[in-house]
């Protein structure tokens, strides 16, 4: 009998154990390496990255990082094996996996279905005894359904790093109206500083910091430049916050008078999508019915939204649930998911807007966890 | 008949046509999103990313942009078809590329050797009357190969860029010594702003600035935080600066005094590991020999190196030809290529050390492009 309580880790492998030895699986193998990145590792054992994580039905871990002092510092696994000693092979990682766990022949075992067809069939090869699955469905969609809906610990979290967020938006606002920050790379710095010096890991993604003459494109290239930020027209700012490994996602439009009458007319309709779509944001509602209206709303008006409305997040800036207005999206909105809701329109002659808040959907509605808004200079 | 001299991404197009009929491919898709990135893109026609690409024997090109707007303002293709057209999904752009370019039935179509294995499925199963091919051969394998051997425009660039990350080299020390860069955070905004405003895209990947009590780490977590960068001990500084595209890749080390005398072994073996490393460094070598000469040169003085030697550089900064010592590398240094090299050693009780280059290889021998060093304070 174990003295201590479960940690946040220990308990969600504990479940997966569970739900692994429902369904036949003998061994899971979940791969975080550059161009195959699954922070579900970091879900179940802390591990902030670069590693293999090998779960087997009973219940034991093996941790294969690709630098084994940081996962001394960060992992809790079973035990750790360095990559090294597969020559930083993930098939070589498997098959020493299966040995060390001592796998019987013909079990069935699950590798991520993000791997591509060539080396899938390396697996199979490699792996001849045993019943490789590589499924979207399985532990694959088992892990993204678990990590939708996040739990307190992850709320918790989320609850702060939201609180950052919205203290720098504060400060940003503060300072772009003192024309103490200029340009988008003073936005830039200025956000990675401050949130850095909150005890932020770093961005969840590259800062979008788009001054007028910027803003017409979706992400603007580069992501930033020397080139002035605010000042008359649209300025499109798109940022997130890693606390904890969790990200938080805003947009915020500064728009900045003199502003054309047709500006005007997108500041508006992208206020009105927005309030549209949050005020559809409620438990048990299917996430591409939202999609689908905000999409119906602006090509009413003739300004088609050229990306999804929204998307999950958590340890990835993109992750399920969904806001795509697509008949394949099949995402059900439920308590405990986090999305983030950014319609916006762009046109060449005008510049962009966009507006992107953070959401919690809660029992009996949802719960803006960030004030992003359109600033008017 | 053309009057005007082809531009360099029309050149490489003009080539693949030629090798495609050679080798029987009526149609090569390309994708680089989110997840799953490939800038033989940009490379093949100025698109910088979020994209398609389609090009078939019949000599002609349709990119599928994300963001229509970046695409007229940096691709080149002879059709532009925004990806919202079929619904953001990557099947649908290749059953409406197959119609638009008028693919015959039967004909050999490559997709991305990265395609998972149950996303390949799809691709069969929705365009069933073609030949399907997902190959870490074929064009992924040709387009590799010819990525990796810059040509001239890309030779040119790189000078570009490797002269800026020197002269940021040089503005790195000078400040350092002089206490005006104090923290990782200081070092890593600095070079940021700097290069930014020399005319970079920004960052080839996130900045690593690792102080003494961090720097045993290969990659430090977080990347960089508001502790102290250099004083006594060693600091590792990794960074690559991005120009038009290509990207450099540099480690420095900052030895502050007092050193120990454990230390003091990790700078010498590091600077010898480095130097065997760039005399073997030339035309006709197989890369493998000089990882294994350098994994076996550490391994001699019990102080195994935990990653591969190195690896090339372009519109990625981990490209081919890989410089790892490992039995299935064998890639042949060749003239055009350009490498980092970047031995390192880590210690959780002493901290670490890494000094990287970026050499092109010549017809007579080598060339460093950059002059990155061990700095001593």
């Amino acid at each position: 009998m174990k003295a201590e309580p479960l940690s946040v880790c220990e308990k969600r492998r504990e479940d997966l154990y569970d739900w692994m030895a429902g369904e036949g699986t003998h061994l899971v193998m979940i791969e975080d390496c550059e161009g195959r990145r699954n922070p579900a590792i970091r879900w179940l054992s802390g591990q902030p990255g670069d590693a293999l994580l090998f779960l087997s039905a009973d219940r034991r871990s093996v941790l294969v990082p690709w630098d084994i002092n940081i996962a001394m510092l960060h992992a809790e696994a079973d035990a750790l094996i360095p990559y090294a000693e597969f020559e930083r092979r993930p098939v070589r990682a498997l098959q020493g996996a299966v040995d060390r766990l001592g796998i019987p022949k013909g079990s069935r075992i699950e590798i991520p279905a993000s791997t591509s067809y060539p080396r899938f069939l390396n697996y199979v090869e490699e792996l001849s005894d045993f019943d490789i699955i590589c499924s979207e469905g399985g532990v694959w969609a088992e892990l993204e359904k678990r990590r939708a809906v996040k739990d307190e610990a992850e709320i918790k979290i989320y609850r702060k790093v939201s609180a950052m967020t919205d203290e720098i938006i504060g400060l940003l606002e503060k300072n772009i109206r003192a024309g103490s920050l200029k340009t988008e790379t003073d936005v830039a710095h200025f956000i990675d500083r401050e949130s850095r010096g909150m005890g932020c890991e770093g961005a969840g993604f590259e800062t979008i910091a788009a001054g007028p003459a910027r803003s017409f494109a979706i992400h603007a290239f580069p992501a930033y430049t020397g080139e002035p930020f605010g000042g008359s027209g649209l300025s499109i700012l798109d940022f997130g916050l890693t606390y904890a490994g969790y990200t938080s996602d805003v947009t915020l439009t500064v728009a900045g008078e003199p502003l054309s009458k047709a500006q005007e007319k997108m500041l508006s309709l992208t206020e009105k999508a927005y309030k549209l779509a949050v005020s559809m944001v409620k438990n048990g509602i299917p996430a591409k019915d939202i999609g689908m209206t905000v999409d119906a709303f602006f090509a009413r008006h003739k300004k088609p939204m050229p990306h999804a409305l929204g998307h999950g997040i958590g340890l990835q800036a993109h992750e399920a649930p969904s806001l795509r207005g697509r008949a394949d999206n099949d995402w059900i909105l439920e308590p405990g998911m986090i999305i983030a809701v950014e319609p916006g329109i762009y046109d060449p002659a005008h510049g962009g807007c966009r507006l992107e808040n953070d959401i919690l959907i809660t029992e009996n509605g949802a719960e803006a966890l960030t004030n992003s808004r359109i600033i008017r200079l």
